[in-house]
């Protein structure tokens, strides 16, 4: 999910505005603060995004006039039109509500339509939260909001920056990964959901990348009849959803 | 399925070549020819077309001169990129098979990308036709078969020119109707497949139409977490074809 937030995003400019959206816990996917040295200003912004996911861009003052039209003081603030999750936040809160943490990776779905459609299937079958790439994939426009059928403020979005930041992050929450590959020799219908489990699915031109393949834990096949035809991804996902909601409401 | 022949299909004119594409059987999808007295030519493809599905028009010979720019003879054909088939005969050929019968019946289901991946899922899950009803719902377009990424020609589609002719014709083939609806009491976890079934699909709007649920054999839903989203007709399909695919190969 190219997530472009100069596109997509509301853009807030000025210290207090920007200030304030920090304070108020808004979902700022970016700041931008003027390159050089700081003003008081732009150093109390930073120390209040410290060790946040807040990503902070340093931007050359030029740059930042061409953006923003009014007083922007050197400082912007694009805010997300949806909220993203932080996996660690996100499996601590489904371990305290008694559930087991059952999460979906979406390996580069660049499709929006698709991603709408598994937003509403996650929300469906109860799903806990579903990882994007940050960098690949569909970007989170518009069109995903109105495919996801309102599903998109149901189920929450994580990001991820990385894929081995991803695989190492779910490996110390203890969340087992399933990767669902054709190439697998086990059914989905076999997948034991009793540990917090991550089910990744590929795009559907080259599947699940090779990295999380080599790294998963399991591996896991749709059944089907012979192979005349492949299911779209969003299918795909629904039918792995459906398997894990009936497992785990058993 | 609005099918919209004028737009999609392959135009053949004149006496020769029409009545060639009759011979060889070809999916023709419905034949123009001239108001008035007929001539001997008219007669001829009149007569051969008797008791077959394909659609007679006639029309004054100025609107066929607008479309046919070589000499027509008064006589046009409308050959379909893809091939109907015809419900009998699709069932017996499944029975000769030594299969039972699963087909699927999308109820106005209006999105060409949605009606793509289900044709996709029912080749991969060995459904062994589709009906789409002739009057409405999505045009069989260049999109359709491009969603479909080929499996269009994997899965027989069947034209259904009315609800009640349909359901009478599977009434009278022995075909159970099962409709797929939110409302219904009992998980598709449940159906039994061991006698002819067709499933039948709504549109996402409105559902399987009143006409169809009255009559249907049995009803069945896709369980699911509370209701604060829906799916995506096209997952619906796909987990539905799933469900039947696993207990067919048990």
């Amino acid at each position: 999910m190219q997530y472009n937030a100069e596109e997509n995003d509301l853009m807030v400019y000025g210290y207090h505005p920007v200030l304030e959206a920090i304070k108020q816990g808004r979902p700022i996917h970016k700041v931008i603060l003027p390159t050089g040295d700081f003003t008081e200003h732009a150093k109390k912004i930073w120390f209040d995004l410290k060790g946040t996911d807040v990503l902070i861009q340093r931007w050359p003052l030029q740059k930042i006039d061409k953006v923003a039209k009014g007083n922007h003081q050197g400082i912007l603030a694009y805010i997300s039109p949806v909220a993203f999750d932080n996996l660690d936040k996100l499996v601590d809160r489904v371990k305290a509500n008694g559930e087991i943490p059952a999460l979906c990776w979406l390996d580069g779905v660049s499709d929006v339509r698709n991603l709408g459609a598994i937003m509403r299937s996650a929300a469906c079958f109860g799903m806990h939260g579903i990882i994007l790439p940050a960098k690949s994939g569909a970007t989170l426009t518009a069109d995903v909001i109105k495919s996801s059928a309102g599903a998109i403020y149901h189920i929450p979005l994580i990001l991820s920056k990385s894929t081995p930041a991803t695989l190492s992050d779910l490996a110390k929450l203890g969340v087992f990964v399933v990767a669902v590959s054709e190439k697998a020799e086990n059914s989905i219908e076999e997948v034991e959901m009793e540990d917090p489990t991550c089910l990744v699915l590929g795009d559907e031109g080259r599947g699940v990348s090779r990295e999380i393949l080599e790294f998963a834990d399991n591996h896991f096949k749709i059944p089907m009849k012979g192979d005349v035809a492949s299911l779209n991804v969003s299918v795909a996902a629904g039918v792995t959803f459906y398997e894990w909601f009936k497992k785990s409401s058993k």
